[in-house]
Protein backbone atom coordinates (compact mmCIF):
# COMPACT_ATOMS: atom_id res chain seq x y z
CA UNK A 1 0.00 0.00 0.00
CA UNK A 2 3.20 2.22 0.48
CA UNK A 3 4.18 1.60 -2.95
CA UNK A 4 0.62 2.34 -4.47
CA UNK A 5 0.68 5.73 -2.01
CA UNK A 6 3.92 6.79 -3.62
CA UNK A 7 2.77 5.96 -7.32
CA UNK A 8 -0.65 7.43 -7.12
CA UNK A 9 0.09 10.58 -4.97
CA UNK A 10 -2.57 9.78 -2.80
CA UNK A 11 -2.27 9.50 1.21
CA UNK A 12 -2.57 6.47 2.46
CA UNK A 13 -5.36 7.62 4.91
CA UNK A 14 -7.41 8.40 2.12
CA UNK A 15 -6.61 5.16 0.41
CA UNK A 16 -8.11 2.93 3.30
CA UNK A 17 -10.90 5.35 3.05
CA UNK A 18 -11.81 4.13 -0.19
CA UNK A 19 -11.49 0.62 0.45
CA UNK A 20 -13.96 1.12 3.13
CA UNK A 21 -16.37 2.91 0.81
CA UNK A 22 -16.00 0.07 -1.53
CA UNK A 23 -14.34 2.38 -4.05
CA UNK A 24 -11.75 0.33 -4.90
CA UNK A 25 -11.38 -3.48 -4.21
CA UNK A 26 -8.90 -5.12 -1.64
CA UNK A 27 -5.17 -6.45 -2.90
CA UNK A 28 -4.26 -9.74 -3.03
CA UNK A 29 -3.07 -11.18 0.19
CA UNK A 30 0.33 -11.83 0.44
CA UNK A 31 1.33 -12.12 3.86
CA UNK A 32 0.14 -10.72 7.28
CA UNK A 33 -0.07 -7.09 6.46
CA UNK A 34 1.19 -7.41 2.89
CA UNK A 35 -1.51 -7.00 -0.26
CA UNK A 36 -0.63 -6.68 -3.67
CA UNK A 37 -2.23 -4.37 -5.61
CA UNK A 38 -2.19 -4.49 -9.73
CA UNK A 39 -1.73 -1.63 -12.34
CA UNK A 40 -5.17 -2.18 -12.72
CA UNK A 41 -5.85 -1.08 -8.31
CA UNK A 42 -3.50 2.16 -9.43
CA UNK A 43 -5.49 3.14 -12.60
CA UNK A 44 -9.09 2.89 -10.74
CA UNK A 45 -7.00 4.52 -7.77
CA UNK A 46 -6.51 7.46 -9.97
CA UNK A 47 -9.71 8.25 -11.36
CA UNK A 48 -11.33 7.79 -8.06
CA UNK A 49 -9.34 10.26 -6.90
CA UNK A 50 -9.83 12.42 -10.12
CA UNK A 51 -13.89 11.92 -9.81
CA UNK A 52 -13.97 13.33 -6.24
CA UNK A 53 -11.65 15.99 -6.25
CA UNK A 54 -11.96 17.46 -9.80
CA UNK A 55 -15.68 16.46 -10.51
CA UNK A 56 -16.71 17.20 -6.96
CA UNK A 57 -18.51 14.38 -7.01
CA UNK A 58 -20.37 12.62 -3.99
CA UNK A 59 -18.39 8.75 -2.72
CA UNK A 60 -21.80 7.11 -4.19
CA UNK A 61 -21.65 8.91 -7.27
CA UNK A 62 -18.26 7.83 -7.47
CA UNK A 63 -19.24 4.37 -6.50
CA UNK A 64 -21.60 4.47 -9.45
CA UNK A 65 -19.00 5.21 -12.27
CA UNK A 66 -16.84 2.41 -10.57
CA UNK A 67 -19.56 0.07 -10.42
CA UNK A 68 -19.93 1.11 -14.74
CA UNK A 69 -16.48 0.92 -15.16
CA UNK A 70 -16.10 -2.82 -13.49
CA UNK A 71 -18.57 -4.03 -15.83
CA UNK A 72 -18.85 -4.89 -19.19
CA UNK A 73 -20.49 -2.10 -20.07
CA UNK A 74 -20.20 -0.52 -24.07
CA UNK A 75 -18.46 2.50 -25.01
CA UNK A 76 -21.69 4.25 -24.90
CA UNK A 77 -23.31 3.18 -21.53
CA UNK A 78 -19.57 3.62 -19.59
CA UNK A 79 -20.11 6.92 -21.31
CA UNK A 80 -23.23 7.81 -20.08
CA UNK A 81 -22.78 6.43 -16.39
CA UNK A 82 -19.55 8.69 -16.01
CA UNK A 83 -22.10 11.58 -17.72
CA UNK A 84 -24.92 11.94 -15.61
CA UNK A 85 -22.86 10.91 -12.73
CA UNK A 86 -20.95 14.30 -13.37
CA UNK A 87 -24.17 16.38 -14.07
CA UNK A 88 -25.74 16.10 -10.45
CA UNK A 89 -23.86 18.85 -8.78
CA UNK A 90 -24.94 21.36 -11.69
CA UNK A 91 -28.27 20.76 -11.44
CA UNK A 92 -29.01 22.01 -8.02
CA UNK A 93 -33.02 21.62 -7.92
CA UNK A 94 -35.87 19.61 -8.75
CA UNK A 95 -38.16 20.50 -11.01
CA UNK A 96 -40.81 22.97 -9.57
CA UNK A 97 -44.32 21.34 -9.48
CA UNK A 98 -47.51 21.51 -10.98
CA UNK A 99 -47.36 22.75 -14.80
CA UNK A 100 -43.49 22.92 -16.28
CA UNK A 101 -43.20 27.14 -16.73
CA UNK A 102 -42.21 28.73 -19.72
CA UNK A 103 -38.30 28.35 -19.09
CA UNK A 104 -39.14 24.43 -19.11
CA UNK A 105 -41.33 24.59 -22.06
CA UNK A 106 -38.38 26.89 -23.89
CA UNK A 107 -36.17 24.02 -22.91
CA UNK A 108 -38.68 21.16 -24.65
CA UNK A 109 -38.72 23.55 -27.84
CA UNK A 110 -34.95 24.12 -27.90
CA UNK A 111 -33.88 20.64 -27.71
CA UNK A 112 -36.90 19.77 -30.24
CA UNK A 113 -35.74 21.95 -32.49
CA UNK A 114 -32.12 21.11 -32.76
CA UNK A 115 -33.37 17.43 -33.06
CA UNK A 116 -31.16 16.61 -29.96
CA UNK A 117 -31.05 13.22 -28.62
CA UNK A 118 -31.22 13.79 -24.82
CA UNK A 119 -33.28 11.37 -22.35
CA UNK A 120 -36.51 12.76 -20.95
CA UNK A 121 -35.08 12.28 -17.70
CA UNK A 122 -31.43 13.93 -18.69
CA UNK A 123 -30.97 16.17 -15.21
CA UNK A 124 -29.87 18.44 -17.65
CA UNK A 125 -33.20 19.42 -19.04
CA UNK A 126 -34.00 21.11 -15.76
CA UNK A 127 -30.28 22.61 -15.31
CA UNK A 128 -30.99 24.55 -18.37
CA UNK A 129 -34.57 25.79 -16.97
CA UNK A 130 -32.98 27.00 -14.36
CA UNK A 131 -30.63 29.01 -16.38
CA UNK A 132 -33.27 30.48 -17.94
CA UNK A 133 -34.98 30.99 -15.50
CA UNK A 134 -31.99 33.37 -13.71
CA UNK A 135 -32.04 35.11 -17.06
CA UNK A 136 -35.37 36.01 -16.62
CA UNK A 137 -35.32 37.16 -12.93
CA UNK A 138 -33.26 39.97 -14.18
CA UNK A 139 -36.37 41.48 -16.03
CA UNK A 140 -34.87 44.74 -16.22
CA UNK A 141 -33.16 43.76 -19.08
CA UNK A 142 -34.95 44.33 -22.56
CA UNK A 143 -34.36 40.40 -24.35
CA UNK A 144 -35.62 37.37 -23.23
CA UNK A 145 -33.62 34.20 -23.54
CA UNK A 146 -36.06 31.64 -25.11
CA UNK A 147 -35.58 28.69 -27.75
CA UNK A 148 -35.44 30.87 -30.54
CA UNK A 149 -32.65 33.02 -28.62
CA UNK A 150 -30.75 30.36 -28.19
CA UNK A 151 -30.84 28.19 -31.29
CA UNK A 152 -26.94 29.99 -32.74
CA UNK A 153 -25.61 29.17 -29.25
CA UNK A 154 -27.23 25.41 -29.60
CA UNK A 155 -25.91 24.95 -33.15
CA UNK A 156 -22.04 26.42 -32.06
CA UNK A 157 -22.25 24.01 -29.20
CA UNK A 158 -22.97 21.10 -31.24
CA UNK A 159 -19.91 22.26 -33.26
CA UNK A 160 -18.08 21.85 -29.66
CA UNK A 161 -19.28 19.15 -28.66
CA UNK A 162 -18.52 16.92 -31.86
CA UNK A 163 -14.89 18.42 -31.34
CA UNK A 164 -15.19 16.70 -27.81
CA UNK A 165 -16.70 13.37 -29.15
CA UNK A 166 -13.86 13.06 -31.44
CA UNK A 167 -11.38 12.94 -28.68
CA UNK A 168 -12.83 9.55 -27.09
CA UNK A 169 -12.07 7.76 -30.38
CA UNK A 170 -9.22 4.91 -30.03
CA UNK A 171 -10.67 4.70 -26.57
CA UNK A 172 -11.63 1.09 -25.65
CA UNK A 173 -10.43 0.85 -21.99
CA UNK A 174 -13.45 1.47 -19.70
CA UNK A 175 -11.39 3.64 -17.36
CA UNK A 176 -9.72 5.51 -19.79
CA UNK A 177 -13.46 6.18 -21.19
CA UNK A 178 -15.15 7.29 -18.00
CA UNK A 179 -10.91 9.97 -17.04
CA UNK A 180 -11.55 11.50 -20.45
CA UNK A 181 -15.22 12.28 -19.78
CA UNK A 182 -14.63 13.62 -16.49
CA UNK A 183 -11.68 16.01 -18.38
CA UNK A 184 -14.23 16.64 -20.97
CA UNK A 185 -17.55 17.96 -19.13
CA UNK A 186 -15.77 19.47 -15.97
CA UNK A 187 -11.99 20.49 -16.67
CA UNK A 188 -12.89 21.75 -20.19
CA UNK A 189 -15.60 23.81 -18.63
CA UNK A 190 -13.92 26.48 -17.17
CA UNK A 191 -11.06 27.10 -20.19
CA UNK A 192 -14.14 27.14 -22.94
CA UNK A 193 -15.50 29.62 -20.94
CA UNK A 194 -11.99 31.47 -20.54
CA UNK A 195 -11.81 31.13 -24.35
CA UNK A 196 -15.51 32.89 -24.93
CA UNK A 197 -14.50 35.80 -22.73
CA UNK A 198 -11.39 36.20 -24.42
CA UNK A 199 -12.98 36.35 -28.08
CA UNK A 200 -15.59 38.76 -26.23
CA UNK A 201 -12.34 41.29 -25.68
CA UNK A 202 -11.39 40.67 -29.14
CA UNK A 203 -14.68 41.07 -30.62
CA UNK A 204 -15.13 44.35 -28.69
CA UNK A 205 -11.93 45.79 -29.76
CA UNK A 206 -12.65 45.05 -33.26
CA UNK A 207 -15.91 46.53 -33.24
CA UNK A 208 -15.59 49.29 -31.02
CA UNK A 209 -11.76 50.59 -30.05
CA UNK A 210 -10.72 53.74 -31.70
CA UNK A 211 -7.09 53.86 -33.15
CA UNK A 212 -7.15 50.10 -33.06
CA UNK A 213 -3.57 50.37 -35.26
CA UNK A 214 -2.18 51.87 -31.99
CA UNK A 215 -4.03 49.37 -29.54
CA UNK A 216 -1.99 46.67 -32.12
CA UNK A 217 1.26 48.86 -31.95
CA UNK A 218 1.28 49.26 -35.42
CA UNK A 219 1.17 53.19 -36.54
CA UNK B 1 -37.08 55.34 -0.02
CA UNK B 2 -39.78 53.22 0.79
CA UNK B 3 -41.38 52.92 -2.94
CA UNK B 4 -37.78 52.59 -3.97
CA UNK B 5 -37.81 49.54 -2.01
CA UNK B 6 -41.05 48.64 -3.54
CA UNK B 7 -40.30 49.06 -7.34
CA UNK B 8 -36.89 47.75 -7.15
CA UNK B 9 -37.49 44.52 -4.63
CA UNK B 10 -34.31 45.72 -2.61
CA UNK B 11 -34.86 45.61 1.22
CA UNK B 12 -34.44 49.26 2.50
CA UNK B 13 -31.77 48.16 4.97
CA UNK B 14 -29.78 47.45 1.38
CA UNK B 15 -30.66 49.97 -0.08
CA UNK B 16 -29.47 52.21 3.04
CA UNK B 17 -26.13 49.73 2.92
CA UNK B 18 -25.79 50.61 -0.57
CA UNK B 19 -26.11 54.86 -0.17
CA UNK B 20 -23.02 54.31 2.44
CA UNK B 21 -20.87 52.51 0.19
CA UNK B 22 -21.52 55.34 -2.29
CA UNK B 23 -22.84 52.88 -4.44
CA UNK B 24 -25.90 55.06 -4.84
CA UNK B 25 -26.27 58.68 -4.97
CA UNK B 26 -28.32 60.31 -2.27
CA UNK B 27 -31.94 60.89 -3.24
CA UNK B 28 -32.56 65.02 -3.51
CA UNK B 29 -33.98 66.28 0.18
CA UNK B 30 -37.76 67.26 -0.37
CA UNK B 31 -38.24 67.45 3.52
CA UNK B 32 -37.12 66.01 7.00
CA UNK B 33 -37.08 62.60 6.52
CA UNK B 34 -38.13 62.61 2.69
CA UNK B 35 -36.16 62.16 -0.68
CA UNK B 36 -36.90 62.39 -3.64
CA UNK B 37 -35.50 59.68 -6.34
CA UNK B 38 -35.68 59.10 -10.01
CA UNK B 39 -35.87 56.98 -12.46
CA UNK B 40 -31.80 57.03 -13.21
CA UNK B 41 -31.85 55.88 -8.65
CA UNK B 42 -33.87 53.06 -9.87
CA UNK B 43 -32.17 51.74 -12.95
CA UNK B 44 -28.72 51.90 -11.01
CA UNK B 45 -29.71 50.62 -7.97
CA UNK B 46 -31.22 47.18 -9.93
CA UNK B 47 -27.79 47.36 -11.47
CA UNK B 48 -25.68 47.63 -8.16
CA UNK B 49 -28.03 44.47 -7.02
CA UNK B 50 -27.12 42.38 -10.04
CA UNK B 51 -23.68 43.10 -10.21
CA UNK B 52 -23.54 41.86 -6.76
CA UNK B 53 -25.79 39.31 -6.44
CA UNK B 54 -25.71 37.50 -10.52
CA UNK B 55 -21.77 38.99 -10.98
CA UNK B 56 -20.52 38.28 -7.07
CA UNK B 57 -18.90 41.53 -7.54
CA UNK B 58 -17.36 42.88 -4.40
CA UNK B 59 -18.37 46.55 -3.34
CA UNK B 60 -15.57 48.12 -4.47
CA UNK B 61 -15.17 46.72 -8.04
CA UNK B 62 -19.00 47.62 -8.34
CA UNK B 63 -17.79 50.86 -7.46
CA UNK B 64 -15.65 50.69 -10.04
CA UNK B 65 -18.37 49.90 -12.58
CA UNK B 66 -20.73 52.17 -11.29
CA UNK B 67 -18.01 54.81 -11.51
CA UNK B 68 -17.55 54.26 -15.01
CA UNK B 69 -21.29 54.16 -15.66
CA UNK B 70 -21.55 57.58 -14.30
CA UNK B 71 -18.64 59.34 -16.33
CA UNK B 72 -18.80 60.20 -20.23
CA UNK B 73 -17.15 57.11 -21.49
CA UNK B 74 -17.61 55.53 -24.61
CA UNK B 75 -19.33 52.22 -24.96
CA UNK B 76 -15.69 50.26 -25.52
CA UNK B 77 -14.54 51.75 -22.50
CA UNK B 78 -17.90 51.25 -20.60
CA UNK B 79 -17.83 47.30 -21.65
CA UNK B 80 -13.96 47.50 -20.82
CA UNK B 81 -14.57 48.26 -17.48
CA UNK B 82 -17.50 46.15 -16.67
CA UNK B 83 -15.79 43.07 -18.45
CA UNK B 84 -12.51 43.40 -16.61
CA UNK B 85 -14.60 44.00 -13.01
CA UNK B 86 -16.46 40.77 -13.87
CA UNK B 87 -13.27 38.46 -14.85
CA UNK B 88 -11.93 39.70 -10.50
CA UNK B 89 -13.71 35.94 -9.44
CA UNK B 90 -12.59 33.38 -12.08
CA UNK B 91 -8.94 34.71 -11.72
CA UNK B 92 -8.42 33.22 -8.62
CA UNK B 93 -4.74 33.48 -8.49
CA UNK B 94 -1.68 35.88 -9.27
CA UNK B 95 0.39 33.91 -12.20
CA UNK B 96 3.54 32.03 -10.61
CA UNK B 97 6.50 34.03 -10.08
CA UNK B 98 10.04 33.62 -12.77
CA UNK B 99 10.14 31.91 -15.89
CA UNK B 100 6.28 31.96 -17.58
CA UNK B 101 5.78 27.71 -16.96
CA UNK B 102 4.18 25.97 -20.60
CA UNK B 103 0.69 26.58 -19.45
CA UNK B 104 1.76 30.40 -20.05
CA UNK B 105 4.01 29.79 -22.71
CA UNK B 106 0.71 27.73 -24.16
CA UNK B 107 -1.68 30.76 -23.43
CA UNK B 108 0.82 33.40 -25.32
CA UNK B 109 0.58 30.95 -29.09
CA UNK B 110 -3.17 30.25 -28.19
CA UNK B 111 -3.78 34.29 -28.74
CA UNK B 112 -1.22 35.20 -30.64
CA UNK B 113 -1.76 31.93 -33.43
CA UNK B 114 -5.74 33.31 -33.56
CA UNK B 115 -4.77 37.33 -33.78
CA UNK B 116 -6.43 37.81 -30.91
CA UNK B 117 -7.04 41.46 -29.68
CA UNK B 118 -6.64 40.48 -25.31
CA UNK B 119 -4.47 42.97 -23.53
CA UNK B 120 -1.38 41.92 -22.13
CA UNK B 121 -2.83 42.92 -18.71
CA UNK B 122 -5.98 40.94 -19.17
CA UNK B 123 -6.39 38.72 -15.78
CA UNK B 124 -8.10 36.21 -18.69
CA UNK B 125 -4.57 35.41 -20.11
CA UNK B 126 -3.66 33.89 -16.33
CA UNK B 127 -7.27 32.43 -16.11
CA UNK B 128 -6.90 30.44 -18.97
CA UNK B 129 -3.08 29.20 -17.48
CA UNK B 130 -4.73 28.02 -14.63
CA UNK B 131 -7.25 26.04 -16.26
CA UNK B 132 -4.16 24.54 -18.89
CA UNK B 133 -1.89 23.55 -15.52
CA UNK B 134 -5.49 22.31 -13.75
CA UNK B 135 -5.88 20.09 -16.86
CA UNK B 136 -2.09 19.14 -16.39
CA UNK B 137 -2.57 17.90 -13.41
CA UNK B 138 -4.49 15.06 -14.36
CA UNK B 139 -1.33 13.52 -15.69
CA UNK B 140 -2.50 10.06 -15.88
CA UNK B 141 -4.53 11.15 -19.45
CA UNK B 142 -2.69 10.91 -22.62
CA UNK B 143 -3.58 14.19 -24.33
CA UNK B 144 -1.94 17.51 -23.11
CA UNK B 145 -4.40 20.17 -23.97
CA UNK B 146 -2.35 23.64 -25.55
CA UNK B 147 -2.59 25.63 -27.91
CA UNK B 148 -2.57 23.64 -30.87
CA UNK B 149 -5.56 21.27 -29.05
CA UNK B 150 -7.71 24.76 -28.02
CA UNK B 151 -7.80 26.95 -31.19
CA UNK B 152 -10.09 24.73 -32.77
CA UNK B 153 -12.16 25.33 -29.42
CA UNK B 154 -10.86 28.85 -29.67
CA UNK B 155 -12.50 28.82 -33.26
CA UNK B 156 -15.71 28.41 -31.73
CA UNK B 157 -15.61 30.74 -29.19
CA UNK B 158 -14.87 33.34 -31.44
CA UNK B 159 -18.21 32.84 -33.24
CA UNK B 160 -20.01 32.27 -30.13
CA UNK B 161 -18.87 35.91 -28.67
CA UNK B 162 -19.67 37.37 -32.05
CA UNK B 163 -23.47 36.34 -31.25
CA UNK B 164 -22.43 37.31 -27.83
CA UNK B 165 -21.64 41.19 -29.59
CA UNK B 166 -24.56 41.15 -31.93
CA UNK B 167 -26.64 41.72 -28.78
CA UNK B 168 -25.14 45.42 -27.83
CA UNK B 169 -25.82 46.32 -31.04
CA UNK B 170 -28.49 49.76 -30.74
CA UNK B 171 -27.42 50.01 -27.06
CA UNK B 172 -26.33 53.58 -26.10
CA UNK B 173 -26.92 54.02 -22.19
CA UNK B 174 -24.28 53.26 -20.37
CA UNK B 175 -26.58 51.75 -17.40
CA UNK B 176 -27.66 49.53 -20.57
CA UNK B 177 -24.60 48.36 -21.60
CA UNK B 178 -23.17 47.19 -18.19
CA UNK B 179 -26.09 45.17 -17.31
CA UNK B 180 -25.77 43.18 -20.51
CA UNK B 181 -22.47 42.84 -20.18
CA UNK B 182 -23.31 41.09 -16.65
CA UNK B 183 -25.63 38.66 -18.87
CA UNK B 184 -23.20 37.86 -21.76
CA UNK B 185 -20.55 37.25 -19.50
CA UNK B 186 -21.60 35.89 -16.27
CA UNK B 187 -25.50 34.59 -16.56
CA UNK B 188 -25.36 33.08 -19.97
CA UNK B 189 -22.13 31.11 -19.20
CA UNK B 190 -23.98 28.16 -17.75
CA UNK B 191 -26.44 27.91 -19.85
CA UNK B 192 -23.97 27.54 -22.71
CA UNK B 193 -22.36 24.93 -20.79
CA UNK B 194 -25.55 23.30 -20.34
CA UNK B 195 -25.83 23.57 -24.26
CA UNK B 196 -22.23 21.58 -24.70
CA UNK B 197 -22.91 19.03 -22.75
CA UNK B 198 -26.57 17.94 -23.95
CA UNK B 199 -25.20 18.56 -27.11
CA UNK B 200 -22.38 15.83 -26.06
CA UNK B 201 -25.24 13.72 -24.72
CA UNK B 202 -26.97 13.76 -28.19
CA UNK B 203 -23.43 12.90 -30.20
CA UNK B 204 -22.64 10.37 -28.33
CA UNK B 205 -26.22 8.86 -28.99
CA UNK B 206 -25.57 9.45 -32.48
CA UNK B 207 -22.17 7.77 -32.65
CA UNK B 208 -22.58 5.30 -30.11
CA UNK B 209 -26.16 4.26 -29.12
CA UNK B 210 -27.38 0.87 -30.83
CA UNK B 211 -30.52 0.76 -31.73
CA UNK B 212 -31.36 4.38 -32.11
CA UNK B 213 -34.33 3.85 -33.55
CA UNK B 214 -35.68 2.86 -30.01
CA UNK B 215 -34.15 5.64 -28.50
CA UNK B 216 -36.23 8.05 -30.98
CA UNK B 217 -39.21 5.52 -30.26
CA UNK B 218 -39.24 4.98 -33.95
CA UNK B 219 -39.94 1.16 -34.79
Amino acid sequence: MAELSRRSEVAVATIKFYLREGLLPAGESTATNQAEYSEDHLRRLRLVRALIAHGKLSVASTRDVLVAVAEPLDRYQTLGVTHYALQAPAGKSAPPEGEPDEAAVETDRLIDGMGWHVRPESPLRETLAEGLRSLRSLHEIGTTYGAEELTPYAKLAAATARLDLDQLTGLEDRIDIAERALVLTVLLEPVLATLRRMAQEHEATLRYAEGLDEVDGNT
